[in-house]
């Protein structure tokens, strides 16, 4: 685990805002809150707009799953060195309540770590902090610039 | 399961576009294939933009998930009457190959159903058939109109 000294790289510079969001993430609407490299936690802010709806205005549950898969993966990141990425190898989704657009927050966590394999768990909740889609995945660590699924 | 003449209602009109997309499906590039009620089968196609990569210029996953949450929800809707929708209760997605901005086809199927419950597996593949992504899911068949998850 990273000590604050230890937040370098292209992740971190992304997160502080001192470089632009991936197109992906910035798609998403994602906003750095908080994390915790230490506990393996990570708080993050998406926005679903009028793109994400289905026929009767609510948020498609694929920009949900969407954004829980952009939970894990900074979740992961914040944990890991600047030569290092990760790849997210399975997801799984519930969905628990229907989702209105407007600003959302994803909260991920590490549960287990065994060599260059995580387990993690996230959920996304609104704005009063109601659980709308919890998930678990599994990802690998990887060098970063290596082309991986 | 439906015969073609019973092909009416809000997703067949959106699907033989006398209709605009929903916006979460305009916004995934979603274009209608084909579709067999009776089979239980759907072919779709999507379009992953530069606004979904990662910081390597990869599709992310994210909107994957998102491109087979949006074929399984049009496979059980395919065989429904216009009176009735679905709600998507969960999905898994194992992610399988880096997949590069452009045209992928997304491919469900209903596995299984019994009363109101859908078990449906869908697969995303690029213009070469190699298949990218694989996910299932489990979906409830509710009365059209209904606020759901």
């Amino acid at each position: 685990m990273l000590s604050d000294n230890d937040r370098s790289g292209p992740f971190w510079t992304a997160m502080r805002g001192d470089a632009p969001m991936p197109p992906a993430a910035a798609t998403l609407g994602l906003e750095f809150i908080d994390a915790d490299p230490e506990a393996g936690t990570i708080e993050l802010a998406f926005t679903a707009t009028d793109d994400f709806v289905n026929p009767m205005g609510n948020v498609l549950g694929a920009f949900l799953a969407a954004m829980l898969y952009d939970t894990i993966g900074p979740c992961v990141l914040a944990t890991l060195g600047p030569d290092e990425f990760q790849s997210t190898l399975d997801l799984n989704v519930n969905f628990l309540e229907p989702v209105v657009p407007g600003r959302l927050i994803g909260r991920g966590r590490i549960v287990h770590r065994n060599g260059d394999i995580v387990r993690v768990e996230a959920s996304l909740a609104d704005s009063q902090g109601t659980v709308l889609a919890v998930a678990t995945a599994t990802a690998k660590v990887i060098p970063f610039g290596v082309t991986a699924v």
